[in-house]
């Protein structure tokens, strides 16, 4: 783990620990602080072009949902990749696309939302020529919120 | 229940079992259009001031949370509330102001995230001079998402 991810972790371990104690009794709200917790790349292995994460929140006790903008650079997507318990998206930005395996590649406009259900392999990203920016609310099981699968391929990126 | 009231409650209903047919097994995702729900204007025994709501996806079985954007034009707000299950805000554009009941009113700009913890004691809005939006993810529990409670007034409204 290199410093800036090691640095991440500490982060996001502290805001899960005030988090928890919010729920555990306490009679205050937790206020995650944009800024808080670092951007971080989408790293190449799980995703093509340029990709930026920036948190929001951390799993709590609560939900078990951690959030996150993901900002997709034009022609960027994820590679393919399933969610053990399910995913919504939420586009505040820009025009993207989205495909679950088998189905078409459907575009999505700021405004949309999407529910991927456990288990659906799909992908999101930007469309060739335009940015796309969403929050990703992703619920965890057994502490795993993701597979990453294969990559996208140039033939998949199309519609 | 006005004719408005009862198109958005059909409109939601549609989406929740559209919702809840994507997690019982089907291979595929479900999309809420932006625009396909109408917004709503925050009632007047629960909000000081113009407050207007965006669906953005209704409770399903995963999770149980529901999600809308809120959007508060400057000087309105929330009555004080709780939410049996928790709340989760996500500001997404402008300043506000949120305090839970002893606390201190804390200032809220665009990408900060807040979790008030169920049974919580609350209120949400703009400030005097700036309009606020946020995301919404409100949980649910035995059916029930909030629970009303008295206006703000002029005194508390202040920093």
């Amino acid at each position: 783990m290199n410093k800036r991810a090691m640095i991440m972790t500490m982060l996001l371990a502290a805001c899960g620990l005030a988090h928890a104690a919010g729920e555990n009794g306490a009679r205050e709200q937790t206020i995650f602080r944009a800024g808080a917790a670092p951007s971080s790349n989408g790293p190449a292995a799980n995703f093509d072009g340029k990709v930026h994460v920036d948190p929001l929140f951390p799993a709590g006790a609560q939900g078990s949902f951690s959030a996150a903008t993901v900002n997709f650079e034009p022609g960027s997507r994820s590679a393919w990749h399933t969610h053990p318990a399910g995913q919504y998206l939420i586009v505040t930005k820009g025009t993207g696309w989205t495909q679950a395996e088998g189905g078409p590649v459907e575009e999505l406009h700021a405004g949309d939302a999407v529910w991927c259900p456990p288990g659906v392999k799909h992908w999101h990203g930007a469309t060739p020529t335009t940015a796309m920016s969403h929050i990703a609310l992703t619920a965890t099981r057994d502490g795993k919120n993701v597979e990453w699968l294969e990559k996208v391929s140039a033939q998949q990126y199309r519609r």
